[in-house]
């Protein structure tokens, strides 16, 4: 059984903790008034808002050495979610690894309404999580515990696919804001 | 009833005019060897390899005028399957739209494999297909053809939207090639 931290006690951050739950595993969630808490868990999910981010690598980046680190992002402009506020030939995952080289960072969730998470479907089709990243022992633990929460998880790829599932989840979200999906829908896998 | 010309005769080219000529809809399929053949479509549909669209619209620009173009392409390094050939912060379809400006270009198709429109499925799921465009009209003139043909289809907003349809069909293809996902599958969308 894993041990995770969630920074983040919002419908990303809960529905996370749900689904590592129902794996049997532990969950630390932290919320920002949790500040003085340190992180427990082995791996550690980084579920605040992009803007976020940076106080958060601040505050705690030293103790997130030697640990999986999950970036859950999407780094999107949105006053105007019309682009991401990222370089166009970068990521949040890729500027999360590079303030965090001690940390084994991975993108994945950003790609799954928070909804589609707890219920662990998509419409008709299992949930599927996808995961870049560069280790891959760190995929593989990140992937066993949500495949044991009831989802399905695919390995996208080394963490420059993180730019692609960016794009995913920022496609995904200008879908729902302009009701073309709901937010308990959206991108399924079929295999 | 629309008239379409499709340039391209492979796997999308056919899979397109099957689902066209499905709503009703009459289809002109012209190949390499039809170079002499003029265009009688009023919605044009590239369906050849992105290495292959400078040289159509070299050819064959100046015809698409006033007409509905849609490009299908998924600007892939085929060497190394690592990155897109178009500029990050670019498409394929900006620089179609660039090259074409009296045409009325859309980015569609470019997310869906053969397989599924020819199937009409995607899983359990009718196949849905993206579309990005700058012209209303044009979307909606399109939307009407492949929904009549049996598909779902989603006006996923502005030819600017081309870029996160291209990261999508880029990651889809690399999850394909990788075998994460079969030819016959990929990404579906529950409303």
């Amino acid at each position: 059984m894993a041990h995770l931290t969630i920074l983040g006690t919002g419908n990303m951050g809960q529905a996370i903790a749900s689904v590592a739950g129902k794996g049997g595993h532990t969950v630390q969630l932290l919320g920002e008034s949790d500040l003085a808490t340190a992180v427990t868990g082995d791996i550690v999910v980084l579920a605040v808002p992009y803007p976020a981010i940076a106080d958060v690598i601040a505050h705690r980046g030293a103790s997130l050495a030697g640990k999986i680190v999950v970036d859950i992002t999407n780094p999107l402009d949105f006053e105007t979610f019309d682009s991401l506020v990222v370089p166009a030939d970068s990521s949040a995952a890729a500027q999360i690894a590079a303030a965090l080289p001690e940390s084994h960072v991975l993108k994945a969730f950003n790609t799954t309404f928070a909804a589609t998470l707890t219920a662990g479907t998509v419409g008709p089709l299992t949930t599927t999580v996808l995961i870049a990243g560069d280790d891959a022992d760190a995929k593989s633990t990140v992937a066993g515990v949500f495949t044991s929460g009831g989802l399905d998880v695919i390995d996208a790829g080394s963490l420059k696919r993180a730019r692609e599932l960016e794009a995913v989840g920022f496609l995904q979200l200008t879908l729902a804001v302009n009701e073309k999906v709901s937010w308990t829908g959206g991108f399924g896998i079929a295999a």
